[in-house]
């Protein structure tokens, strides 16, 4: 099986950590594409800059998803991954979205635990616009704006483990989920000292993404998820324009 | 890996035809382990026969769960499967559970094609009760009454699939699932048939399970999922009073 | 007028508690018959137990309920109701849902004042389960684990006092419901205490059995409170089984 | 026990079947005092007559209210009904809120019958105000103009009948509730012809307004159904003013 | 444009405060109609004094409207706003509907600041009432009785904003809405103060209704808002009667 | 006062349709800047086209807004409005957020006329995503593929006020709004056709800027709506990533 994961941010560090977390949870004989965004942001942590990832994503999945069985959108928060399951032919899934739906076998409420306080609006948003947010119990954030975005995990590690507790003790949380590409791996480093089940964003998606290629579920020729229908555009690369459109000058 | 499923029905029949999905299903080197409810009814349809599935279910849960990595509670509506949850060490999935988290992933507006007009309400409130009534947009059940549960997907096909086309074009559903442990596989036979991806919920449930018991996730020790704190009981047998009690003659 | 009232908990010492609130409640003309479950745990608190709870309820209830009017499951959470409202020919009110029901007419954000931490999940996902969950503002619980549940009114009747107190002025509720049958009878006795009505779960479903069989409304004959349909079973009661199935052996 | 009755309509007609309904649902020790709005219109459709007659009810609740144990606002559609609960020291219920609270005793799905296509609009606004809109499943109305209110239920009887089938086949109503004073005693008539529970406005309000006075719940004196607080005002009846306000004439 | 505006309360200082701030939201070529109620209380804060205060802004409006091209319900909370929208040829608009909608075009999570505890129920069921319970994210209010109602912005001043830094700080409201007519014009003073859009109740209906009449939208002629159908009515004023009803003795 | 409006999609006969009723729409003294993406597609259907057309929009409006009072984001589905939002100093309106804004100050039950089937999810989840799920009764479409995006007004005329006669009679709208750049204008033309109040989105998006640009409400410096936090960026436009990041190279 072969698995096309984006990191929808510009950060070579970042895609670095999801690759590594990517490979540690996927099945020996899974082969992982990782590409970078080639525009946008060092992360991302706004609407704005969730809608420029978003495109910045469809463009890398576009020109790189053949010969996949799967693609992963791999920031929390997904941008563009709705988009981007109506484009492509493969399945497609997103590490908030994975996540969710992982935990939600693991316990009732849930709780989410992220890098900044910027991050939660879109993170919140994101859950609810799947239908979950009355699963969703807590998001609770780093405060301290961040050194660097790479050693977050390290440098943070004991107060993150503090917001896990709180959001137990305080939230209710049945389930936690570590939010966040930068924090990818952090779940199972951590997981003997939180006393609830935790799952990481990377780790879900991958295999959820191999779940739903193993399940070869067909791709949808008619509905809100079917392809978008050909019509005429302009300014887009050669790889999206083929997916959603028809170049203005071939008319 | 090895993994329990329960069918919370009494149907040996159905039993078979949920093991033969499942071995399909599984991972080569997933074992399984099958059983059948000990007491209840050939196919729970209703609320008052999901309650007496569900004791049933936790029984042969309580019973058999040792030496197992995950557990499937294999019946539609998902008898006893967050009871199974808190008082099991592993991590248990239910086939609604887990082809609703499963269809997520692969359209927006889900739809279900389930056996009987009867057992509509209870699907339904399953759904909802997992946070996921948004995302449901129809259940489309066969009408007449069935001359053998253990044959109705050779016996009713034509008739399912209308309801799946019906499913797609008038209640708008993006992805279906194919519910009840007696139609196990027919998601995949009728697959080129339907315009939407189509899932199974044996399936799902067997791929899920083989997900979380991988993510290793740890059981919750405090939170409401936590085993049942241990208090008097009586009239258990002794594998569930094990697990959620102390025998009163042991006072 | 007959009720038949079933303690889904093992507790003979609560049933009396029930009983006696009961009788207070009751029209001097109504009957009833108090019964405690056979198998199960001492005082419910989880979904595992509750799964047992329901079981066992549904037993007695099936064991009893000829020559009664109308029926009581005696647990708030209300362990097996709509299964027990499916299968018997007369009304069956709960707990959880009668005061629910009560308290909604009293005023508008409703809190509910329980026992055990541990229980609040159940709780609420019941309230929730019967749609009113916009309704309940606050689900406030005793934190220390109980020396004796027959007592536990009156040992912690300050801390009780208190956490309606609370519900009151940081929760905002405009009316209290006592919970769990161990509580029986504390609305009554703490009535001039608290500034908002305050209703008890024992007494309401007393109140509004006696209101719905008055009312005389008609068993359903169809939709999903009908009867469920007579199907092949094994291993139930003879009185279980002529109400939801029709024993294997008599094939 | 004394119970007030006002119909918000200025109907004596509808005044009088009111009361004969009552007559028939209320305990042999049950006195009852009846009194018709003095402002209004024949009988209330719309949310500009609503907002009339439940002026129109308070003027009459305060007149009335000495002396009796509960009130009941005797018009679907409740005008009025939380002012007045606010507003006196006595419980108040509707004949909408009584009828829902207690249908949701008896299925999940709660199907009205009401006497006019444009009186819906309000009864279903009344619906999701009580945090209720998830239990209502239909509301089916007649669509001819009324010849005489006083009689409607007699000249649309087989109509009215025919509607409630199609909520039970149509919309899968579990239980039903005939709406509106001009249809008082209408499910009485037709129990033994539709096959799921009806009940009645005027008997429900009547049962659960025993009901609370017999729990003897005390009123609020903080919260938001604590009395208005006293406060200049003019324009307002003695009895009026004496509820919610200081006559500024008295300053 | 000729915009009529009736002042729910019967406190003419607060009539001034709503004339002042309305003067200068509208468009210098916009004509004021300013009316003050002519029952009920100094101001509403109950859904009791709602109730009053909704009729006698009904008459006020039904007395004036004519020649104008919109109208106001001019308190917090729309006393009557839905019934004179059914009722009036014209566009109505009221101070938390317009503030609500305006406040959505400025940010997601809206807070309102408001002048009493007592209040907050009626407000928060009015934002609940129109869909947008989701938005609401706050309603912070001073807990002080006041002593004199027309200056409480000046009184409180200092508390106000500092509920204001609350209300974005811990409750993360995106956006403010001042509640109150006697707080009209606050917003205005105290904009560069808080941290985010702040908007005031009066000069939001001001321009929204200026926005209507310029659209032009028609009135409905069939819906649930068209005119209510005519009926026999009585006790109440030509005005009002021309409107909802067909005076008794005319028949 | 001076407004920027930008089409997400390509068409440049669209845009014109865009201008010409924004500038009947305006008031004398508002000056239009109209602007066309110039990436993309011909009119947005999917939520592909709809992340691409964000991202081209917010291209445009950070290289125009400056001088602007505010802008407007001119495609119904509102492709980018919430980023742009964040982004922008000035406010910023949608086409599908102000006429809901506006139609629901018109009435409760709002239905959507729009262009064809494919767009109906996509306008559906911006509807919920605003909260406002709960007042939308319908979205109702036309079937045909369009021949020419420019004038299918004229084209679809006849079954276009069809849809909205059934819209009012079948789904009970109280309210229509008439969607989609494409259709600009329609509204004001049919206006006498249809029974109930009926808004463009294009006129409404111009009134809500203007009002929002006079009530001059400040741009948020704190919370999810402040400009995001300056971050290294690349491959962004030197306009955009001056509003939401810090060259790369620029390190």
């Amino acid at each position: 099986m072969r698995i096309l994961i984006v990191n929808p941010n510009i950060s070579i560090s970042v895609t670095e950590l999801i690759e590594a977390e990517a490979r540690r949870a996927a099945l020996a004989t899974t082969e992982l594409t990782v590409k970078t965004a080639e525009l946008g942001v060092a992360y991302i942590e706004t609407r704005a800059e969730a809608a420029v990832g978003a495109y910045a994503t469809l463009n890398q999945l576009a020109e790189h998803y053949e010969g996949h069985d799967a693609a992963i959108v791999a920031a929390f928060g997904d941008p563009g991954l709705a988009a981007a399951r109506e484009m492509l032919p493969i399945p497609v899934v997103g590490l908030t979205e994975s996540s969710l739906m992982s935990a939600a076998q693991l316990g009732g409420r849930i709780g989410i635990i992220a890098i900044s306080q910027r991050i939660k609006a879109w993170y919140e948003e994101t859950v609810v616009q799947y239908g979950m947010g009355s699963r969703l119990c807590t998001i609770r954030c780093l405060d301290e704006s961040l050194s660097d975005i790479a050693t977050v995990q390290q440098d943070q590690e004991e107060r993150l483990i503090q917001l896990c507790h709180q959001a137990v003790k305080e939230d209710r949380a049945d389930v936690l989920i570590i939010a966040g590409a930068p924090l990818a791996g952090l779940a199972r480093n951590v997981v003997d000292q939180i006393s609830v089940p935790i799952v990481d964003g990377v780790s879900c998606a991958v295999k959820q993404a191999e779940l739903l290629a193993m399940l070869a579920a067909r791709k949808a020729s008619s509905g809100s998820y079917a392809q978008p229908p050909s019509k005429l555009c302009q300014g887009l690369s050669p790889a999206l324009s083929a997916l959603i459109g028809r170049e203005l000058t071939s008319e």
